[in-house]
């Protein structure tokens, strides 16, 4: 990359400096980031030119220099070629007038019978839309990948931890399968919200709607909306749909913000349950051993960002007077980032999991750290009658004993055992092992890796629409 | 009232001098919030109860013993009678402790083969599924208030406002059906959201199954869940189903907030375009002549607590690993006050809009005064073959010209208006008329009075089922 | 402006298809945009430099070449002609590469004893101090403004708003005072948010200090700040600074936002109290009449976003483990943009509050609407004996008289007046005209004119230092 | 604790059914929560009665009966007999009700020349500044158990992380100084926060003054606020203060959210560094064996509750006209429980860390396990010549070797050490030992015993005002 920021010869204190006229300008366009609605824009613009000669609001010749015009205008854009400017506030008027420019009078009539507060509604429910499909597809790239590093670690067994203490052994398939189900979570709430995002707002015009005979049903199905938005006030004024968006990113965050607060904590050494590969990692410019998992570290810092814009959003509308008032203007720096932002996590999640190196002694070995089957034994002695929180207290003295003697449950012997109960017999060995406890808890959502399998075979059915 | 805060004695100061074990114990038990979830929590016990019994896990006689003790508690907690106690920590030990004192070692027998973990996220699902079928039906009450008002008032004509600045007349009626249309979408997202509120955690046991041959689907029927948490470690663990709804409260009550903003406005004095009925106003304790609209004004005021506590469950789940941690206690009193907060204040809106009094001289009066038919002036010359870009300009020098008289442009004689342009012709004044405007837009989603008549038709469909 | 946006060939779809290489270095890289702390970042290094040659960790040659070495690139950055690369990932080493391309060994050098860690956390802190610094320039600036619209409306009656009710008049320079007073707050928490800024990490290193004999203190004093951070691991992790700026940045937005929503509504048509110069207001691509306050609008709008960048750094460093973690890279941009949209408007609002036209007329007939005196007449039968709660009554009563005959207090007869209290004498006119009413207002902070004027005396002795 | 919840008959379905007239009085009264402000709003109204006798406002008699009245008062509400009734709104109505209803017509004089307005603003920031003097206090506890385990760990050795990673030895209680760092500051901000809530609101009545010869100089010095707040209209609407201290209020809970992160760590068996006092932890319903450090996770997820609240209370003031509107009614629940909030978790804080079990060697075991002196090598050996840069090559190559061969750097011969660089001799062995390592950092705000112990009397010396 070469990188001359634009700001460059003054850097920093330039804006103190600059002369009022600018800095208004600067202030109210928003060309230097709505430039990204282009290609929204213009199809846009095609489906209302043709319902409107269709309606014979403008003529045939008007739609065909209008789709000549955007034609050129659309691959000037593509080749970087296009000059934007400042002067022309937004991306509207700017490929308005260089059409205009290209076509004449056709060009004038473009904006007939509507206003920028519907074409702006309808240009960022086209980008998210289209933005939304990307994401449905990076989540199950990311599930695909969870389900085969979560096929190969099935049996593996690590520690579960409530609380980040010891609680029962898991199957470590079992854990990262619990964040398959978090994506598809992530998934159903964003399709769910596609179904909002996709109701076309043009032909509300500035707030009223319009005097000219125009049939919106033909602009949305030109446009693959699925409806109308059935009130022009709130067409225009609405931006639910960015924020719903947006709540629905923090959760995909929160997510990822989990799973890389593991996958931190399992790269510390003292847990060393796995590695990252490292790409995904980088050293230290002064600390010469230092392999750092920089992408979940960033990742759970990328947090804060996505919910930061949900907050600014709210903010954005909370008290705002219908119908349509400037301050909407500020939803696309969110929105915008917030789909980069979910975009480049997403596809880097995907590429990392497939990449993580399992290190199964280590896991076990912690397993066998904390009294990791207390609840099996518990268990056993419930199945031999005890009542259930009587079974409880016996268990702890069990531990209590055991911790004094720096031994685990299944390294007591079976006379020691028996102080606690009479109820024990030589058979509890195999239900104090580590398997022997994973293996039992076997039905569906249990960590057993027979069922861990079969949602595996689940998910798989799931993502390819068996 | 007669209210005695528990508190008192010490008042505010008490807090810095209490025993440490005190405050610890009082620190970290949910007692103080969660005896509100006593009713789901005995319904999924005595589901989870009915299934032991089926699956041959506790003997029919536990089960029986179980109903009856759970049939006296729920009697004493409906009558004000039962104690709850700080020591037992939270609503499952006090109700699971006073089961025990009735029925002895059945009640011991109930916690089999389930976990507070996943008890409290079941009785959790349970309360707010509850709540969004309440909050649903307060949504239908908000929606018919505001399409009776809607249709009383689809022919009195206000100006629309964009920027707060008179953009074109609207109808009253059209204007409240902005709203009607706000909270369609938020009936659909609460609905969508109930999906996922809507599956049994209960079986994930303390973060990997349980032992025993439970039957999870069973449950699940038993307590109407669509289906069960598919992974145990995500059910325990998941808050995602708080955080959404939490999100759908924020887009609520960001609609209430703007709603709110206009009665304000419109009840102040410059407008006059309505009245509240006076029980949601109060006075002053100095100003002897003042109505002030306070509903409202707590309502615009409430959405801070709302998006606040959304905050709050957002920030909770950040970068938590897997599984349970006690920092999910936190999950409760962010969700209470947020369905408390929404049932409340939906609830008075749904009563306040019925008793608004309409001022159609003022709304008339405020439509004359800024030019509002400008657009419809431009739209003439446009359909008489102007470019629209053109005719926009001529239009700006005809309200420039009238400003400058200090009339209307229906004030203007024909000979000024053709001095803008020579296609206008005697017609011009039914097009310049509010109500000529107005009717002009008649497409769906447009302010005409029939387009605002139909939409109202299609809610009423919508809400009776039709 | 011309803009060729980086990504215009695929636009928002090219994050998509990325190559993952290519994805990662962006992704974990920060010099998109650390470049901003190039001159900081250089100012920093040349005082470590001074300080190792001081000490004699380096020789004097070392120094000198990397003096000149710095002024060189520092020249090349401010001519736009410096190459960023982004394999160079950050700032730090792509100025420290360059440095040794340039002078060779004694740029490898020039590392030594420190750590990007404590690089970072000081370049940002001169950064952040530099604008703190422009900010209250900024701030001075505002309230410079404000003091002269308010002297010069100092006499003009308003009514004053409870409730957005007509409560009693107040002098609009008063109005305007209030600003004044919050803006002075928000100087006073910026310069004491400086002080927590102002203290050198420098000498940190990684996050255990160094084994070179630096002198910190040394460093602290060449580059301005008033002492050092005393303890190497928050150090490196600390970024409280940045949230306590973005609070104190939270606040004067929430200022500004309220000033704002104020201009909004003094401009709708209704109240015509004031006028914006036409800079600060853009016009309709649809409704050639509008005159829309943009420029306030955007105000009130970008509060969500520095609302929002405060949420994003919260969350941030909520529960972070020490020392550095990654997460902390996410730190700059909230900042940057806070910063910028701080300069931004308050630079505009300093210039758009002398432009503002004051519509005396309008705002006079709004305080005669509401029986703004009501208080008064309370208060004058208080004077006479009359408890105040039972003055309070009786005038209620008289404002109900005279809004069912619809006039003003003032306007009612002696006789009318006599029937609400006797005590009533022919002074009352003199306290029920708005002047009489506002004048009465006369201790420090009331509304007096006088009382204004000696507050702007207060201010503008404040602002020059006297 | 026996406690009867209010809503227990109907429980949480109670508000559906309820009539409206007793809803919108709950909804709009505040007295179920601002009794709390009782003690302040008396000591406010003895300081305004005191002042009105003195300007002979009231009589002397009056006076008296007042301040016999407001004892009695007291005295009931602090015994617990006094009648809050909600139809009397707030804390306000209450108490002036019930002083009437013991001395007649001087209570209705008490209210001459206030407003609620300018009352309730007087109450919070009495209440306000009561508490931070709490909370300094707290924190300067907490602060003091940091000194003392920080001393008696200074030469204790562990792990020093960044990134999760080990990075170089580090004396523990150095890392637990860094806490005292950020309390420090903590203390600095309440302090600052202070200086703006200790300004008197009294005397701005409604919103514009009043017309009584008030003396709002002597109610200030009576209060013991530091000065009065100079506009009326400002010192009604402002909320500033409760938004400042919530800010504070974030950053403490962040830097306590972030020791217990670690403290939960350091109690995971993996790393095993500590052991908190059992009645900082709570046991499992199910698992037996549990300990689970309960006060420290419950402190990182209430930093949530703290945030939200600041977001709440941002959002109340965004964009709302002056002066005084309802939504202002909405900062007192969020201001308490952040308050309430801030206490409990301070004081738990100051007595969970005096119990604190270190277990060195754990930590000793843990920093051995990663290279953490490699920086030490790298320093060597450009102490002996070689240019940084090329030095943290050398030692990269060294760490590569003796990963392969399982050993830390300590642990290679001379002559392996040498192949890396010819400048390594036998005086290497010092500096590569944790102790060698940890204490050549010697200087100030570095991790040598001699530096930690040199900040502990520096920070002893600050809390006792030495």
């Amino acid at each position: 990359m070469s990188h001359t920021p634009q700001d460059t010869p003054q850097l920093w204190s330039g804006r103190f400096t600059e002369p009022v006229s600018e800095r208004v300008k600067r202030y109210t366009a928003s060309i230097g980031f709505d430039y990204r609605l282009a290609e929204f824009d213009i199809q846009g613009s095609l489906a209302h030119a043709a319902m409107l000669a269709h309606q014979r609001i403008i003529g045939a010749g008007d739609l065909a220099a209008i789709q000549r015009g955007m034609t050129e205008i659309l691959a000037e854009i593509h080749a970087g070629q296009f000059q934007w400017s400042l002067d022309l506030e937004d991306v509207h008027l700017n490929i308005e007038k260089a059409l205009t420019a290209k076509i004449g009078d056709a060009g004038k009539r473009l904006h007939t019978g509507r206003s920028r507060n519907d074409q702006v509604a309808t240009d960022i429910r086209l980008y998210l839309r289209h933005n939304i499909d990307g994401l449905l597809g990076l989540i199950r790239q990311a599930q695909s990948a969870l389900l085969d590093v979560a096929e190969t670690n099935a049996d593996v067994v690590m520690p579960g931890f409530t609380h980040l203490q010891v609680a029962q052994p898991v199957s470590f398939g079992h854990h990262l399968m619990a964040y398959f189900e978090m994506f598809k979570r992530d998934a159903e709430r964003l399709a769910d919200c596609r179904k909002r995002v996709n109701r076309l707002p043009l032909g509300a015009a500035a707030l009223a709607g319009t005097s000219y005979p125009i049939d919106r049903a033909m602009v949305a199905r030109e446009l693959g909306f699925d409806g109308v938005c059935e009130n022009s006030l709130d067409a225009v004024s609405d931006r639910d749909f960015a924020i719903e968006f947006s709540a629905c990113a923090s959760l995909i965050m929160t997510h990822l913000s989990r799973l890389s607060e593991e996958l931190i904590l399992w790269m510390n050494p003292r847990f060393g349950f796995i590695d990252l590969a490292d790409r995904f990692c980088t050293g230290s410019s002064i600390m010469p051993q230092k392999k750092n998992p920089d992408v979940p570290e960033l990742i759970r810092g990328k947090t804060g960002r996505v919910n930061g814009h949900l907050v600014a959003l709210l903010t954005l509308m909370k008290g705002q007077p219908l119908a349509y008032n400037k301050d909407n203007q500020e939803d696309k720096e969110p929105l915008f980032d917030t789909v980069d932002t979910l975009i480049d996590t997403l596809a880097i999640v995907a590429e990392m999991l497939p990449g993580i190196r399992v290190k199964p002694e280590a896991m076990r070995a912690a397993a066998l750290q904390g009294f990791a089957t207390a609840t099996d034994l518990a268990d056993y002695l419930v199945k031999k009658g005890l009542p259930f929180r009587d079974a409880h207290e016996a268990v702890a003295l069990a531990v209590r004993h055991a911790e004094a003697k720096g031994r685990d449950l299944a390294e007591l012997s079976l006379a020691e055992l028996r102080q606690f109960s009479p109820l024990v017999e030589a058979d509890i060995y195999a239900v104090l092992s580590l398997e022997g406890s994973m293996n039992s808890r076997n039905h569906i959502g249990g960590t057993a890796p027979a069922q861990v399998r079969a949602a595996i075979a689940r998910g798989r059915g799931a993502l390819t629409g068996a």
